[in-house]
């Protein structure tokens, strides 16, 4: 039983997507591993990625595209080129709480607004509006809730009484889609920093972020860094920028995981991101039927505010524990995820990335 | 001829350690790309990489090992852990360089000792004393030149009038090796922060680094922090000691590339340390031989200077050129390097690391 093959719902690491496997064995005959980030060969498979990442999510034409070695490196560089002294954040789980502890570590004078128990927010005209940048996470990976789309602007967050948001005026918006992306389409003019991490929805290796950066906030690095502050060194705004126009980066970058990626991206364009996403709401249906129904395990984020369901990442309560349900289905050739942190025992968690296929959640859910 | 099937002697990304097509197939086979950086499993495989790597290069029991993304982020993470207000650099060539523009642009009053005009640094009494930090580059990539060992050692670098170093003193030593390693032999006692990359020395896809501590150095971070500096955020060393003890890191790490790291380090070990480095210093013998006594290609470190060439890059003038014999053995099956930077068009690198066998060298030797 423990050798049996198993299909990974954790919520990332996850499910290879179907066609790495064969990507990697191509990356071999092709020397990737051996090829070198100074190379033109490199160089065009970078710029194909930003085109085709581009392409896949709608990414504005004047919109950065950098490379990071994780989300959470990205979550310092946007700290370090973006705050001079405060950014707010709105925490729901240890993702947005991550985020916040990364400021407050980098000496900004942040501030923040923790959910209510239920992981809603209640986006009302008390929220700060000094902040210089505010940061959400539209799909906490830690509570399975995702923040309605429709609230992701900056003038809806704050008071109605502040002045719309213009080419130079604060506050600018974070957005961190490490679990909800390729599956969430969203209106990236009204964002300034988004990021990722290709091991969740992209069903690739880890070690690898992504991070996707506005005009506005190019404007805010650049000014802090002009004058004087302390921006970071190789991964800098401006430093990134730099090697971007050239396809490039400073360091030896994971070059066998930004070719995968470009891959990934070719195939999900194949495939056309509008069936990923119909198929990843389809999924996220029968997964929240089933268990809405159960008898005993329930979603943690209730029926009566299904907007604030993650369709990626669906967190179920277990009163019965959770070992024995996570061993039974291994048992089956299934492999879930436990809570996170504290809830280990007391949740599960089920991912729904594009790498799993609608069959395989059927035979999940019949076996519980 | 495009096509015809490489050997690699670029100096990094490089040749693949001969075992590693197969423990990627592995990797495969064991779902490694899924698996939770948060599993036993999982932290096994760190904690086994430890005591591997402790092994192979007799690193002291009470040194911490740390993963980075890459010897890049070594560099700014050192800086930022362990220096106040001044790091003294020794510079002769590109990497030695970046290190010390990662102190500037982290606000650092950072000094540096440029090396003569042939890379070679003359280590008397004039040298800064009163830096927190001294950095030195093993081995300069982008020159081909090494640092003696005998001279890797605060006292023997700085004034004969200087106290010894002690427990509790200034300044702490910083060690680049990262295309030294694992052939150089040191005596990690003398050394604070010893950084390297795996694409080099280890024949592995890049994107993982290594950062190896000691406990001096870990009590400056400690200071640094407890007076409220900015030593960064989820990579400061007091989260990556905390991390490390449980065999984890912070963010979702590069799992594949320390699972592949894992398996070389035990091939190394069953070749034995000593046999690698017997190897290197006679393919490095191989290699200068044929080129001390070349008509016109010539070795960038003279025959004079024996200690300074570097025995892993081997940087080789080319008056004619680098292009056309950089093309010549392509159409022969080997993959060499260019000159770096402004030196591409007029000197070639020929890396010598543990993936590379003698014969291979013949060959390649064979063909100029």
């Amino acid at each position: 039983m423990e050798n049996m093959q198993q299909i990974y719902f954790t919520p990332g690491p996850s499910q290879l997507y179907p066609t790495v496997r064969d990507h990697i064995l191509q990356a071999l005959e092709e020397d990737i591993p051996s090829l070198s980030h100074r190379s033109e060969k490199f160089h065009t498979i970078v710029k194909d990625t930003y085109d085709s990442l581009r392409e896949l999510l709608d990414i504005p034409k004047d919109y950065q595209i950098f490379f990071t070695a994780s989300a959470t490196e990205a979550m310092e560089r946007i700290i370090q080129n973006c705050v001079e002294e405060k950014s707010h954040h709105f925490v729901n789980g240890a993702f947005s709480k991550r985020f916040y502890q990364i400021a407050l570590d980098l000496k900004k004078s942040s501030t923040q607004t923790v959910a209510s128990t239920d992981h809603i927010f209640d986006f009302t005209p008390t929220n700060p509006t000094d902040a210089e940048l505010i940061c959400l996470t539209h799909n906490e990976t830690s509570v399975g809730t995702s923040i309605p789309t429709e609230k992701l602007n900056t003038d809806k967050l704050l008071s109605e009484n502040r002045k719309p948001r213009t080419e130079n005026r604060n506050p600018l918006l974070s957005l961190d889609i490490v679990s909800s992306v390729p599956s969430v389409a969203l209106d990236y003019t009204k964002l300034d920093c988004v990021f990722f991490s290709v091991q969740k929805g992209f069903g690739l290796p880890a070690g690898l972020g992504v991070l996707i950066v506005s005009p506005r906030a190019m404007v805010k690095a650049k000014q802090l860094y002009e004058q004087g502050h302390n921006v970071g060194s190789y991964h800098k705004f401006g430093t990134l920028y730099e090697q971007a126009q050239k396809f490039q980066t400073i360091e030896t970058p994971n070059v066998l995981g930004i070719y995968l990626f470009n891959k990934v991206l070719h195939d999900m364009l194949e495939t056309g991101i509008a069936t990923i996403r119909k198929e990843t709401e389809e999924k996220a249906a029968l997964l929240y039927d089933h268990f809405d129904s159960h008898p005993s395990l329930t979603p943690l984020i209730p029926q009566n505010t299904p907007s604030w369901r993650s369709q990626t990442v669906i967190v179920i309560k277990t009163p019965i524990g959770s070992r024995a349900i996570i061993q039974h289905l291994k048992t089956k050739g299934f492999t879930i995820g436990s809570g996170y942190g504290d809830q280990k025992e007391h949740q599960i968690r089920i991912a729904n990335f594009p790498a799993h296929a609608i069959k395989d959640i059927k035979t999940l859910l019949s076996n519980f």
